[in-house]
C-alpha cells in the first residue's frame, strides 16, 4: 500500500473511533479548527483541548514533583470566579494547584511538508512549543502547544495557604490568558485557511504544470503554504520566535539565558 | 555542496561565534550534555538553559498577557532561599511574577533522523514537550523542553499579594522542581550517551556491510538508537507519553480533556 493509501486508513480508522476523553467531545472553542483540519485530506486530528483552568490535588510522594493519586477538584473551560475555587478547594486534602493549560492539538500528518506547513501556522500564531515527532514507521505527528500557563500551589496537607483575595486576583489573570488563548485559536484558525488556500492553489498548479511537462519538479510547498500574519513576541527568549528563526544567523542563539 | 559538508559549515560558523546570553557562559549542569553533543559531527548546539529560578516584574497592558517593560529581579540556576525572593521583590514595582523554568535545549541536527533519535532520547527521558523543527532550507532542530514548571503571580501594581510563609512554601516546591529537573538531565544524558553508542556500532556495521555489498539498505537508525530507558509517566495525560504513543492506536488520543 503507498503513504497515501496508508494514510487514509489511519485516518478512517481513527476518525470511526469513539472519543475517549473525559468530556466524550471536542471543546467547544476547538471545534471549528478540529472540523477544518479533518476536512482536508492530509491531516487527522487524534487529541485536542480548547484551554482550561484545572484545579488538582495530589499527594506529592519522593521527589516531590511526580504527582500519584491526583484528584480533579475542579476543571472548566470557561472564565471562572472565586466562589467555585473557594468551594472547590474545599475537598482538598493535600496539596492543591490551580493550573491554566493553553490549546492544545494533535494532528497526523500526511507528510513531513504537511507537518512543516501546520508548524508555520502555529508559531505564527502563538503557540511557540509546538513541534513535529516522526514515529518509527514514519507517522508524522504535529503537536500544537501554548506557552502561556499558569501553575500555583495553594494548599499544603489541605491547608489553604493563601487568602481569597488572592484567589480573586489570580483568577482574574487565568480568565485574562484564557481570552488571550482564545484569540490566539482564532488566529490559528484564520492562518490556516490562508495557507490551505494557497497550498490548494499551488497543488492543482504543478498538476496542470505536470501535464504540460511530467518531469517539472514541485515548489517548495511550505513556503507557498506559509500563512502570512505578524509573528507574535512573547515575554520570554527562550524559544525561537518563529518558524523562520531557523533561517536567523545561529549567533542568535548561542544560549539565551 | 552537499548536505553533510553544508552541516559542517553551519557547525563551525555557529560554534566559532561568541555566547551572546546574558550570562555568556553554557550554565554548569548543561555543560556535560552540550559538549557530548557538540563533540558529534551529527549535532551541535545554539542554546541551552539548564533550568531556572526566575523573578520578572512586568507591566501587563492591553490583554494582561503580553509583557511589555518586563524587568528581571532575580535569576538563579541553584537552589533559593525565601531571603533572597523578599529581598528582590522590595524592587517590584507592577506585576511580579515567580517563575520555574525547566532544562531547555535547541540542537541542529544534521539529518532527520539524527532529530528522531535525540527526540527519542528526550521524550524517554521525561522531557515531553520536546519537538522537532524543520526550517524553510531544510534546517532541522530538536527542542528539548520539558512540562514541569512553575508559573505564580506575587505582586499586583507593585503590592504583595501573599504572605512570607506562602514565598517559603513555594520556594520548597521551585527547588524540589530544580532537583527533579537536574535528575533528568543526568538521565537524558545517560540515555544519549548510550544512543549514541547504538548509533556508532550500526553505522559501523553499515558501512561494513556497504563495503561488501555496496547496495544493501541501512537499517531503521532511529530504532536501534533509541534509550532502552523505562519512559516516564506525568501528571497529566495531555501529552503524548513517549515519542512510541505514535505507534499506539490513535483512538487513545481522540481527545483527552
Amino acid at each position: 500500500m503507498d503513504r497515501s493509501a496508508e494514510f487514509g486508513r489511519w485516518k478512517a480508522q481513527s476518525l470511526s473511533k469513539a472519543d475517549l476523553s473525559r468530556k466524550g467531545s471536542v471543546d467547544e472553542d476547538a471545534v471549528e479548527v478540529v472540523e477544518l483540519l479533518n476536512s482536508r485530506e492530509e491531516f487527522f486530528t487524534t487529541s485536542s483541548c480548547a484551554g482550561r483552568i484545572l484545579l488538582l490535588d495530589g499527594s506529592t510522594e519522593g521527589s516531590g514533583v511526580q504527582k500519584q493519586h491526583c484528584c480533579w477538584l475542579l476543571v472548566t473551560h470557561k472564565p471562572c470566579a472565586r466562589d467555585d475555587v473557594m468551594a472547590a478547594l474545599k475537598g482538598a486534602t493535600s496539596e492543591a494547584v490551580l493550573k491554566f493549560e493553553p490549546f492544545i492539538l494533535h494532528v497526523q500528518c500526511r507528510t513531513l511538508q504537511d507537518a512543516q506547513t501546520l508548524h508555520s501556522v502555529a508559531i505564527d500564531s502563538g503557540f511557540r512549543n509546538s513541534g513535529i515527532t516522526v514515529g518509527k514507521r514514519g507517522k508524522t505527528m504535529l503537536a500544537v502547544r501554548g506557552t502561556h500557563g499558569l501553575e500555583v500551589p495553594l494548599t499544603h496537607k489541605g491547608k489553604l495557604m493563601v487568602t481569597e483575595e488572592y484567589i480573586e486576583f489570580l483568577l482574574t489573570i487565568a480568565n485574562q490568558k484564557m481570552e488571550e488563548n482564545k484569540r490566539r485559536i482564532g488566529r490559528f484558525y484564520n492562518y490556516l485557511q490562508h495557507a490551505l488556500k494557497r497550498e490548494t492553489i499551488s497543488n492543482s498548479h504543478s498538476k496542470i504544470k505536470e501535464r504540460n511537462n511530467p518531469l517539472c519538479t514541485h515548489k517548495n510547498r511550505r513556503s507557498q503554504g506559509k500563512a502570512q500574519g505578524p509573528s507574535t513576541t512573547e515575554d520570554n527568549g527562550r524559544e525561537l520566535e518563529d518558524g523562520d528563526g531557523l533561517e536567523i544567523s545561529a549567533a542568535l542563539f548561542l544560549g539565551d539565558d
